[in-house]
Protein backbone atom coordinates (compact mmCIF):
# COMPACT_ATOMS: atom_id res chain seq x y z
CA UNK A 1 0.00 0.00 0.00
CA UNK A 2 3.02 2.07 0.95
CA UNK A 3 6.06 2.13 -1.60
CA UNK A 4 9.48 3.33 -0.59
CA UNK A 5 9.06 7.32 -1.54
CA UNK A 6 5.49 6.96 -0.05
CA UNK A 7 7.18 5.28 3.30
CA UNK A 8 10.31 7.93 3.07
CA UNK A 9 8.01 10.83 3.38
CA UNK A 10 5.98 10.09 6.07
CA UNK A 11 9.11 9.46 8.05
CA UNK A 12 10.34 12.79 7.35
CA UNK A 13 6.71 13.85 8.49
CA UNK A 14 5.75 12.05 11.28
CA UNK A 15 9.45 10.82 12.91
CA UNK A 16 11.31 14.13 12.35
CA UNK A 17 13.89 12.82 14.56
CA UNK A 18 15.47 10.03 12.68
CA UNK A 19 14.54 11.15 9.54
CA UNK A 20 17.91 12.23 8.15
CA UNK A 21 19.10 9.32 10.04
CA UNK A 22 17.15 6.11 9.00
CA UNK A 23 16.29 5.58 5.09
CA UNK A 24 13.83 3.14 3.12
CA UNK A 25 16.39 1.45 0.51
CA UNK A 26 13.59 -1.18 -0.77
CA UNK A 27 10.38 -2.37 0.03
CA UNK A 28 8.52 -5.14 -1.23
CA UNK A 29 7.67 -8.93 0.36
CA UNK A 30 9.99 -7.40 2.81
CA UNK A 31 11.72 -4.03 4.06
CA UNK A 32 15.04 -2.66 4.12
CA UNK A 33 15.70 -0.18 5.57
CA UNK A 34 19.55 1.82 6.10
CA UNK A 35 21.09 3.65 9.51
CA UNK A 36 23.54 6.13 8.12
CA UNK A 37 25.79 6.37 11.15
CA UNK A 38 26.93 9.69 12.03
CA UNK A 39 28.93 10.09 15.23
CA UNK A 40 26.22 10.25 17.17
CA UNK A 41 25.34 6.71 16.95
CA UNK A 42 28.48 5.64 18.13
CA UNK A 43 29.72 4.37 21.20
CA UNK A 44 33.41 4.70 22.63
CA UNK A 45 35.29 2.40 20.53
CA UNK A 46 33.38 3.27 17.76
CA UNK A 47 30.97 0.87 17.82
CA UNK A 48 27.54 1.52 16.90
CA UNK A 49 25.51 2.21 20.33
CA UNK A 50 22.55 -0.41 21.15
CA UNK A 51 19.83 2.48 21.52
CA UNK A 52 20.62 3.48 18.19
CA UNK A 53 20.59 -0.41 16.61
CA UNK A 54 16.86 -0.50 18.18
CA UNK A 55 15.76 2.70 17.10
CA UNK A 56 16.61 1.16 13.41
CA UNK A 57 15.03 -2.33 14.19
CA UNK A 58 11.71 -0.48 15.72
CA UNK A 59 11.22 2.27 12.67
CA UNK A 60 12.18 -0.72 10.20
CA UNK A 61 9.63 -3.08 11.57
CA UNK A 62 6.81 -0.20 11.65
CA UNK A 63 7.41 0.85 8.43
CA UNK A 64 7.58 -2.61 6.88
CA UNK A 65 3.56 -2.78 8.71
CA UNK A 66 2.69 0.57 7.58
CA UNK A 67 3.69 -0.91 3.93
CA UNK A 68 1.18 -3.39 3.75
CA UNK A 69 -2.13 -1.57 6.07
CA UNK A 70 -1.38 2.05 4.90
CA UNK A 71 -0.66 4.68 7.31
CA UNK A 72 -1.59 4.12 10.99
CA UNK A 73 0.57 6.73 12.58
CA UNK A 74 -0.96 5.35 16.23
CA UNK A 75 0.20 1.96 16.16
CA UNK A 76 2.63 1.51 19.29
CA UNK A 77 5.57 -1.26 20.23
CA UNK A 78 4.07 -3.62 22.92
CA UNK A 79 7.23 -5.59 23.08
CA UNK A 80 11.01 -5.72 21.59
CA UNK A 81 13.93 -8.45 22.04
CA UNK A 82 17.31 -8.17 21.07
CA UNK A 83 20.17 -9.89 20.51
CA UNK A 84 23.32 -7.86 20.22
CA UNK A 85 25.66 -10.67 18.24
CA UNK A 86 28.54 -9.10 17.17
CA UNK A 87 29.91 -5.63 17.08
CA UNK A 88 29.50 -3.86 13.68
CA UNK A 89 32.16 -2.81 11.03
CA UNK A 90 33.34 0.72 12.19
CA UNK A 91 32.45 3.37 9.44
CA UNK A 92 30.12 1.29 7.80
CA UNK A 93 25.95 1.85 7.68
CA UNK A 94 23.99 -0.50 9.64
CA UNK A 95 20.93 -2.41 7.15
CA UNK A 96 18.05 -3.75 8.88
CA UNK A 97 16.19 -6.90 6.41
CA UNK A 98 12.71 -6.74 7.85
CA UNK A 99 9.50 -9.04 7.18
CA UNK A 100 6.18 -9.45 8.83
CA UNK A 101 5.16 -12.50 10.26
CA UNK A 102 1.33 -11.34 11.82
CA UNK A 103 -0.35 -8.95 10.62
CA UNK A 104 -3.78 -9.54 12.30
CA UNK A 105 -6.40 -6.94 13.69
CA UNK A 106 -5.53 -6.19 17.26
CA UNK A 107 -1.46 -7.44 17.00
CA UNK A 108 1.52 -7.38 14.00
CA UNK A 109 4.88 -9.42 15.24
CA UNK A 110 7.78 -8.42 12.81
CA UNK A 111 11.16 -9.16 12.56
CA UNK A 112 14.71 -8.29 11.22
CA UNK A 113 18.08 -9.00 11.06
CA UNK A 114 20.62 -5.67 10.76
CA UNK A 115 23.97 -6.35 9.84
CA UNK A 116 26.89 -3.70 8.64
CA UNK A 117 26.50 -2.63 4.90
CA UNK A 118 29.12 -5.11 2.57
CA UNK A 119 29.31 -7.50 5.73
CA UNK A 120 27.49 -10.65 6.01
CA UNK A 121 26.61 -11.74 9.27
CA UNK A 122 24.36 -10.23 11.45
CA UNK A 123 24.96 -7.88 14.35
CA UNK A 124 21.42 -8.35 15.37
CA UNK A 125 18.62 -9.98 15.61
CA UNK A 126 15.22 -8.22 16.34
CA UNK A 127 11.45 -9.33 17.12
CA UNK A 128 9.01 -6.90 17.27
CA UNK A 129 5.26 -6.53 18.67
CA UNK A 130 3.13 -3.57 17.68
CA UNK A 131 -0.50 -3.01 18.94
CA UNK A 132 -2.92 -1.87 16.13
CA UNK A 133 -5.50 0.77 17.25
CA UNK A 134 -9.17 -0.25 16.03
CA UNK A 135 -10.39 1.29 13.05
CA UNK A 136 -12.64 4.53 13.75
CA UNK A 137 -16.09 3.53 11.86
CA UNK B 1 29.74 -32.52 11.81
CA UNK B 2 26.55 -34.34 13.18
CA UNK B 3 23.91 -35.70 10.20
CA UNK B 4 20.32 -36.47 10.49
CA UNK B 5 21.26 -39.91 11.83
CA UNK B 6 23.73 -38.57 14.36
CA UNK B 7 21.66 -36.35 15.67
CA UNK B 8 18.38 -38.31 15.62
CA UNK B 9 20.60 -41.08 17.94
CA UNK B 10 22.13 -38.23 19.95
CA UNK B 11 18.25 -37.29 20.87
CA UNK B 12 17.67 -40.64 21.54
CA UNK B 13 20.03 -41.09 24.13
CA UNK B 14 20.31 -37.79 25.32
CA UNK B 15 17.09 -37.02 26.06
CA UNK B 16 15.17 -40.14 26.56
CA UNK B 17 11.66 -37.94 27.15
CA UNK B 18 11.34 -36.55 24.13
CA UNK B 19 13.14 -39.08 21.67
CA UNK B 20 9.71 -40.29 20.28
CA UNK B 21 8.39 -37.54 20.07
CA UNK B 22 10.35 -35.28 18.15
CA UNK B 23 13.00 -36.15 14.89
CA UNK B 24 15.25 -34.45 12.88
CA UNK B 25 13.90 -34.10 9.45
CA UNK B 26 16.88 -32.52 7.29
CA UNK B 27 19.98 -30.95 8.35
CA UNK B 28 22.01 -28.91 5.78
CA UNK B 29 22.71 -25.40 6.64
CA UNK B 30 19.15 -24.64 8.21
CA UNK B 31 17.54 -27.88 10.80
CA UNK B 32 13.89 -28.92 10.03
CA UNK B 33 12.93 -31.02 13.24
CA UNK B 34 9.16 -32.16 13.68
CA UNK B 35 7.36 -32.08 16.36
CA UNK B 36 5.14 -35.56 16.29
CA UNK B 37 1.60 -34.17 18.09
CA UNK B 38 0.04 -36.76 20.52
CA UNK B 39 -2.93 -36.28 22.94
CA UNK B 40 0.23 -35.21 25.84
CA UNK B 41 0.64 -32.53 23.61
CA UNK B 42 -2.71 -30.88 23.54
CA UNK B 43 -4.70 -28.10 25.61
CA UNK B 44 -8.54 -27.93 25.67
CA UNK B 45 -9.51 -27.28 21.90
CA UNK B 46 -7.29 -29.40 20.39
CA UNK B 47 -4.12 -26.48 20.46
CA UNK B 48 -0.85 -27.87 20.99
CA UNK B 49 0.40 -26.33 24.15
CA UNK B 50 2.95 -23.63 24.76
CA UNK B 51 5.38 -25.98 26.90
CA UNK B 52 5.25 -28.41 23.92
CA UNK B 53 6.17 -25.35 21.18
CA UNK B 54 8.81 -24.40 23.26
CA UNK B 55 10.13 -28.09 23.85
CA UNK B 56 10.33 -28.46 19.77
CA UNK B 57 11.82 -25.08 19.55
CA UNK B 58 14.40 -25.62 22.36
CA UNK B 59 15.64 -28.88 21.33
CA UNK B 60 15.33 -27.89 17.24
CA UNK B 61 17.78 -25.03 17.66
CA UNK B 62 19.77 -26.76 20.05
CA UNK B 63 20.35 -29.85 17.71
CA UNK B 64 20.99 -27.13 14.93
CA UNK B 65 24.32 -25.86 17.05
CA UNK B 66 25.23 -29.52 17.68
CA UNK B 67 25.21 -30.24 13.77
CA UNK B 68 27.73 -27.68 13.63
CA UNK B 69 29.85 -28.15 16.31
CA UNK B 70 29.81 -31.59 17.68
CA UNK B 71 28.32 -33.23 21.07
CA UNK B 72 28.20 -30.57 23.98
CA UNK B 73 25.80 -32.21 25.90
CA UNK B 74 26.63 -29.64 28.80
CA UNK B 75 25.70 -26.48 26.42
CA UNK B 76 22.26 -24.87 28.84
CA UNK B 77 19.43 -22.44 27.46
CA UNK B 78 20.54 -18.61 28.87
CA UNK B 79 17.87 -17.47 27.59
CA UNK B 80 14.56 -18.11 24.99
CA UNK B 81 11.84 -15.39 23.34
CA UNK B 82 9.15 -16.49 21.52
CA UNK B 83 6.29 -15.25 20.08
CA UNK B 84 3.16 -17.35 19.66
CA UNK B 85 0.84 -15.93 16.33
CA UNK B 86 -1.60 -18.61 15.52
CA UNK B 87 -3.31 -21.11 16.43
CA UNK B 88 -1.63 -24.51 15.13
CA UNK B 89 -4.21 -26.62 13.02
CA UNK B 90 -5.78 -30.11 14.81
CA UNK B 91 -4.35 -32.92 13.68
CA UNK B 92 -1.50 -31.90 12.23
CA UNK B 93 2.19 -31.83 13.02
CA UNK B 94 4.53 -28.87 14.01
CA UNK B 95 7.87 -28.79 11.72
CA UNK B 96 10.15 -26.27 13.48
CA UNK B 97 13.16 -24.74 10.67
CA UNK B 98 15.74 -22.79 12.43
CA UNK B 99 18.87 -21.29 12.17
CA UNK B 100 22.12 -20.47 13.53
CA UNK B 101 22.55 -16.75 13.53
CA UNK B 102 26.12 -16.78 15.79
CA UNK B 103 28.37 -19.92 16.95
CA UNK B 104 31.01 -18.16 19.25
CA UNK B 105 33.41 -19.39 21.78
CA UNK B 106 30.83 -18.48 24.72
CA UNK B 107 27.98 -18.03 23.40
CA UNK B 108 25.76 -19.36 20.65
CA UNK B 109 22.46 -17.98 19.14
CA UNK B 110 19.72 -19.07 16.75
CA UNK B 111 16.20 -18.84 15.83
CA UNK B 112 13.44 -20.84 14.19
CA UNK B 113 10.14 -20.07 13.05
CA UNK B 114 7.27 -22.80 13.39
CA UNK B 115 4.76 -23.87 11.24
CA UNK B 116 1.97 -26.69 11.30
CA UNK B 117 2.81 -29.62 8.74
CA UNK B 118 1.02 -28.45 5.26
CA UNK B 119 0.69 -25.07 6.45
CA UNK B 120 1.74 -21.54 5.63
CA UNK B 121 1.91 -19.13 8.38
CA UNK B 122 3.88 -19.30 11.22
CA UNK B 123 2.22 -20.60 14.09
CA UNK B 124 5.35 -19.33 16.67
CA UNK B 125 9.02 -17.61 16.27
CA UNK B 126 11.89 -18.31 18.58
CA UNK B 127 15.22 -17.21 19.44
CA UNK B 128 17.71 -18.82 21.62
CA UNK B 129 20.88 -18.46 23.73
CA UNK B 130 22.74 -21.41 24.47
CA UNK B 131 25.79 -21.27 26.73
CA UNK B 132 28.27 -23.38 25.18
CA UNK B 133 31.39 -24.59 28.66
CA UNK B 134 34.77 -24.31 28.02
CA UNK B 135 36.63 -26.68 25.99
CA UNK B 136 38.61 -29.49 28.42
CA UNK B 137 42.21 -29.42 27.49
CA UNK C 1 -12.09 -12.18 42.27
CA UNK C 2 -10.55 -15.76 42.15
CA UNK C 3 -9.55 -17.36 45.63
CA UNK C 4 -6.67 -19.84 46.07
CA UNK C 5 -9.30 -22.47 45.96
CA UNK C 6 -11.15 -20.69 42.85
CA UNK C 7 -7.93 -20.71 40.81
CA UNK C 8 -7.35 -24.49 42.10
CA UNK C 9 -10.63 -25.83 40.84
CA UNK C 10 -10.07 -23.85 37.45
CA UNK C 11 -6.77 -25.75 36.77
CA UNK C 12 -8.09 -29.15 37.80
CA UNK C 13 -11.03 -28.13 35.11
CA UNK C 14 -9.46 -26.08 32.18
CA UNK C 15 -5.82 -27.70 32.28
CA UNK C 16 -6.28 -31.45 33.53
CA UNK C 17 -3.04 -32.04 31.98
CA UNK C 18 -0.94 -29.93 34.67
CA UNK C 19 -3.48 -30.02 37.32
CA UNK C 20 -1.93 -32.76 39.14
CA UNK C 21 1.68 -31.26 38.89
CA UNK C 22 1.28 -27.31 39.61
CA UNK C 23 -0.98 -25.71 42.85
CA UNK C 24 -1.55 -22.10 43.40
CA UNK C 25 -0.12 -21.55 47.33
CA UNK C 26 -0.61 -18.23 47.90
CA UNK C 27 -2.51 -15.12 46.14
CA UNK C 28 -3.01 -11.57 47.05
CA UNK C 29 -1.13 -8.41 45.36
CA UNK C 30 1.09 -11.21 43.88
CA UNK C 31 0.17 -15.35 43.16
CA UNK C 32 2.71 -17.96 44.25
CA UNK C 33 2.86 -21.25 42.49
CA UNK C 34 4.15 -24.62 43.05
CA UNK C 35 5.24 -26.98 40.46
CA UNK C 36 5.37 -30.45 42.12
CA UNK C 37 8.87 -32.12 40.67
CA UNK C 38 8.70 -35.68 39.53
CA UNK C 39 10.29 -37.50 36.95
CA UNK C 40 8.67 -36.80 33.87
CA UNK C 41 10.25 -33.06 34.59
CA UNK C 42 13.02 -33.99 34.43
CA UNK C 43 16.49 -33.74 32.24
CA UNK C 44 19.26 -36.14 32.34
CA UNK C 45 21.66 -35.01 35.64
CA UNK C 46 18.71 -34.09 37.24
CA UNK C 47 17.83 -30.45 35.88
CA UNK C 48 14.30 -29.50 35.58
CA UNK C 49 13.39 -28.93 31.92
CA UNK C 50 13.21 -25.86 30.18
CA UNK C 51 9.85 -26.54 29.20
CA UNK C 52 8.65 -27.55 32.87
CA UNK C 53 9.93 -23.82 33.88
CA UNK C 54 8.26 -22.23 31.14
CA UNK C 55 4.66 -24.65 31.86
CA UNK C 56 4.93 -23.70 35.63
CA UNK C 57 5.88 -19.66 34.51
CA UNK C 58 2.78 -19.59 31.89
CA UNK C 59 0.39 -20.91 34.06
CA UNK C 60 1.54 -19.07 37.01
CA UNK C 61 0.76 -16.13 35.61
CA UNK C 62 -2.38 -16.73 33.70
CA UNK C 63 -3.25 -17.60 37.20
CA UNK C 64 -2.23 -13.95 38.89
CA UNK C 65 -4.15 -12.39 36.03
CA UNK C 66 -7.65 -14.64 36.32
CA UNK C 67 -6.97 -13.63 39.98
CA UNK C 68 -7.60 -10.32 39.31
CA UNK C 69 -10.08 -10.57 36.11
CA UNK C 70 -12.09 -13.78 36.71
CA UNK C 71 -12.47 -16.83 34.30
CA UNK C 72 -10.87 -15.49 31.34
CA UNK C 73 -10.06 -19.15 29.81
CA UNK C 74 -9.96 -17.88 26.56
CA UNK C 75 -6.85 -15.29 26.77
CA UNK C 76 -3.89 -16.74 25.22
CA UNK C 77 -0.26 -16.25 25.63
CA UNK C 78 1.00 -13.98 22.94
CA UNK C 79 5.13 -13.42 23.96
CA UNK C 80 7.39 -15.00 26.37
CA UNK C 81 11.12 -14.10 27.64
CA UNK C 82 12.38 -16.57 29.57
CA UNK C 83 16.05 -15.94 31.21
CA UNK C 84 17.58 -19.47 32.61
CA UNK C 85 19.80 -18.05 35.15
CA UNK C 86 20.93 -21.33 37.67
CA UNK C 87 20.09 -25.05 37.73
CA UNK C 88 17.58 -26.10 39.97
CA UNK C 89 18.23 -27.80 43.43
CA UNK C 90 18.06 -31.73 42.79
CA UNK C 91 15.06 -33.27 44.77
CA UNK C 92 13.17 -29.61 45.79
CA UNK C 93 9.78 -28.39 43.98
CA UNK C 94 9.82 -25.28 42.21
CA UNK C 95 7.89 -21.71 43.26
CA UNK C 96 6.89 -19.05 40.80
CA UNK C 97 6.20 -15.71 42.31
CA UNK C 98 4.18 -13.44 40.06
CA UNK C 99 2.86 -9.88 39.84
CA UNK C 100 0.70 -8.79 37.17
CA UNK C 101 2.23 -5.20 35.77
CA UNK C 102 0.21 -4.37 32.90
CA UNK C 103 -3.92 -5.73 32.69
CA UNK C 104 -5.81 -3.56 29.83
CA UNK C 105 -8.63 -4.19 27.99
CA UNK C 106 -6.37 -5.85 25.25
CA UNK C 107 -3.38 -7.15 26.58
CA UNK C 108 -2.31 -8.15 30.55
CA UNK C 109 1.30 -8.47 30.76
CA UNK C 110 2.80 -10.15 33.92
CA UNK C 111 6.46 -11.69 35.46
CA UNK C 112 7.72 -14.10 37.68
CA UNK C 113 11.05 -15.10 39.64
CA UNK C 114 11.19 -19.23 40.41
CA UNK C 115 13.22 -20.13 42.35
CA UNK C 116 13.76 -24.06 43.98
CA UNK C 117 11.77 -24.30 47.54
CA UNK C 118 14.41 -23.20 50.06
CA UNK C 119 16.25 -21.54 48.05
CA UNK C 120 17.02 -18.12 47.46
CA UNK C 121 18.72 -17.21 44.33
CA UNK C 122 16.10 -17.07 41.40
CA UNK C 123 16.77 -20.55 38.83
CA UNK C 124 14.46 -18.37 35.88
CA UNK C 125 13.40 -15.04 35.68
CA UNK C 126 10.05 -15.01 33.10
CA UNK C 127 7.07 -12.23 31.30
CA UNK C 128 4.45 -12.74 29.60
CA UNK C 129 2.49 -11.35 27.32
CA UNK C 130 -1.61 -12.33 27.13
CA UNK C 131 -4.49 -11.56 24.64
CA UNK C 132 -7.63 -10.90 25.91
CA UNK C 133 -10.04 -11.78 24.06
CA UNK C 134 -13.05 -8.97 23.92
CA UNK C 135 -16.06 -9.26 26.10
CA UNK C 136 -19.00 -10.43 24.49
CA UNK C 137 -22.26 -8.05 25.52
CA UNK D 1 32.02 -1.67 45.17
CA UNK D 2 30.54 1.90 43.35
CA UNK D 3 28.55 4.30 44.80
CA UNK D 4 26.66 7.03 43.26
CA UNK D 5 29.33 9.85 42.76
CA UNK D 6 31.59 6.66 41.46
CA UNK D 7 28.91 5.56 39.35
CA UNK D 8 28.48 9.05 37.89
CA UNK D 9 31.50 10.07 37.32
CA UNK D 10 31.94 6.87 35.21
CA UNK D 11 29.23 7.98 32.92
CA UNK D 12 30.74 11.02 32.26
CA UNK D 13 33.87 9.52 31.39
CA UNK D 14 32.78 6.50 29.59
CA UNK D 15 29.51 7.39 27.99
CA UNK D 16 29.55 10.90 27.15
CA UNK D 17 26.79 10.95 24.86
CA UNK D 18 24.40 10.42 27.39
CA UNK D 19 26.07 11.62 29.85
CA UNK D 20 23.93 14.80 30.88
CA UNK D 21 20.76 12.91 30.12
CA UNK D 22 21.14 9.69 32.68
CA UNK D 23 22.09 10.54 36.42
CA UNK D 24 21.98 7.37 39.26
CA UNK D 25 19.78 8.69 41.98
CA UNK D 26 20.54 5.77 44.36
CA UNK D 27 22.58 2.50 44.85
CA UNK D 28 22.13 -0.21 47.30
CA UNK D 29 20.59 -3.32 46.72
CA UNK D 30 19.42 -1.95 43.76
CA UNK D 31 19.88 0.99 42.28
CA UNK D 32 17.80 3.99 40.60
CA UNK D 33 18.27 5.93 37.74
CA UNK D 34 16.69 9.15 36.10
CA UNK D 35 16.33 9.92 32.62
CA UNK D 36 16.11 13.69 32.44
CA UNK D 37 13.69 14.13 29.78
CA UNK D 38 14.41 16.60 27.20
CA UNK D 39 12.58 17.12 23.62
CA UNK D 40 15.39 15.07 21.52
CA UNK D 41 13.35 12.25 23.93
CA UNK D 42 10.08 13.04 22.70
CA UNK D 43 7.94 12.04 19.73
CA UNK D 44 4.62 13.16 18.39
CA UNK D 45 2.59 13.70 21.29
CA UNK D 46 5.23 14.24 23.69
CA UNK D 47 5.89 10.57 24.19
CA UNK D 48 8.95 9.19 25.50
CA UNK D 49 10.70 7.14 22.35
CA UNK D 50 11.08 3.61 22.91
CA UNK D 51 15.11 3.83 21.82
CA UNK D 52 15.10 6.32 24.62
CA UNK D 53 13.27 4.03 27.45
CA UNK D 54 15.86 1.24 26.06
CA UNK D 55 18.97 3.78 26.52
CA UNK D 56 17.87 4.51 29.93
CA UNK D 57 17.35 0.47 30.84
CA UNK D 58 20.64 -0.55 29.26
CA UNK D 59 22.98 2.21 31.28
CA UNK D 60 20.84 1.72 34.63
CA UNK D 61 21.35 -2.15 34.56
CA UNK D 62 24.80 -1.86 33.11
CA UNK D 63 25.67 0.38 36.50
CA UNK D 64 24.00 -1.82 38.51
CA UNK D 65 26.53 -4.25 37.91
CA UNK D 66 29.17 -2.36 37.85
CA UNK D 67 27.74 -1.16 41.24
CA UNK D 68 28.32 -5.14 42.60
CA UNK D 69 31.88 -5.84 40.16
CA UNK D 70 33.68 -2.10 39.61
CA UNK D 71 34.38 -0.94 36.37
CA UNK D 72 33.93 -3.05 33.46
CA UNK D 73 34.15 -1.13 30.70
CA UNK D 74 34.05 -3.59 27.95
CA UNK D 75 31.31 -5.58 29.22
CA UNK D 76 28.83 -5.86 26.49
CA UNK D 77 24.48 -6.48 26.48
CA UNK D 78 24.29 -9.90 24.66
CA UNK D 79 20.13 -9.98 24.75
CA UNK D 80 17.21 -7.48 25.79
CA UNK D 81 13.76 -8.12 26.32
CA UNK D 82 11.61 -4.74 26.65
CA UNK D 83 8.08 -4.36 27.53
CA UNK D 84 6.38 -1.24 26.74
CA UNK D 85 3.28 -1.14 28.32
CA UNK D 86 2.03 2.56 29.55
CA UNK D 87 2.15 5.77 27.78
CA UNK D 88 4.62 7.86 30.24
CA UNK D 89 3.34 10.85 31.92
CA UNK D 90 4.08 14.59 29.29
CA UNK D 91 6.71 16.31 30.95
CA UNK D 92 8.78 14.19 33.57
CA UNK D 93 11.19 12.28 34.02
CA UNK D 94 11.53 9.11 34.10
CA UNK D 95 13.25 6.67 36.70
CA UNK D 96 14.24 3.13 36.38
CA UNK D 97 14.25 1.05 39.51
CA UNK D 98 17.14 -2.01 38.34
CA UNK D 99 17.76 -5.25 40.18
CA UNK D 100 20.56 -7.98 39.63
CA UNK D 101 19.21 -10.99 39.53
CA UNK D 102 23.13 -12.93 38.33
CA UNK D 103 26.34 -12.06 38.41
CA UNK D 104 28.30 -15.09 37.00
CA UNK D 105 31.45 -15.18 35.81
CA UNK D 106 30.34 -15.01 31.73
CA UNK D 107 26.94 -13.65 31.88
CA UNK D 108 25.24 -10.71 34.67
CA UNK D 109 21.33 -10.75 33.92
CA UNK D 110 19.97 -7.51 35.56
CA UNK D 111 16.01 -6.25 35.15
CA UNK D 112 14.05 -3.02 35.84
CA UNK D 113 10.95 -1.51 36.01
CA UNK D 114 10.45 2.72 34.56
CA UNK D 115 7.97 4.43 35.89
CA UNK D 116 7.25 8.37 35.36
CA UNK D 117 8.42 10.29 38.20
CA UNK D 118 5.48 10.59 40.76
CA UNK D 119 3.71 7.94 38.84
CA UNK D 120 2.65 4.13 40.45
CA UNK D 121 2.12 1.94 37.54
CA UNK D 122 5.44 1.36 34.99
CA UNK D 123 5.85 2.10 31.50
CA UNK D 124 8.14 -0.16 30.90
CA UNK D 125 9.86 -3.57 32.08
CA UNK D 126 13.42 -4.84 30.91
CA UNK D 127 15.66 -7.21 31.24
CA UNK D 128 19.01 -7.84 30.07
CA UNK D 129 22.36 -9.99 29.99
CA UNK D 130 25.52 -8.49 29.41
CA UNK D 131 28.47 -10.82 28.93
CA UNK D 132 31.90 -10.19 30.43
CA UNK D 133 35.03 -10.58 29.65
CA UNK D 134 37.83 -12.72 31.29
CA UNK D 135 39.81 -11.27 33.62
CA UNK D 136 43.23 -10.43 32.79
CA UNK D 137 46.12 -12.13 34.46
Amino acid sequence: MMDREALNAFLDRAFPQVAGQIRVEDVGESLTARLIVAPQHLRPGGTVSGPSIFALADVAIYLAILSRIGEVALAVTTNASIDFMRKPDAGRDLLADCRILKLGKVLAVGECLIRSEGGVDPVARCSMTYSIPPKRP
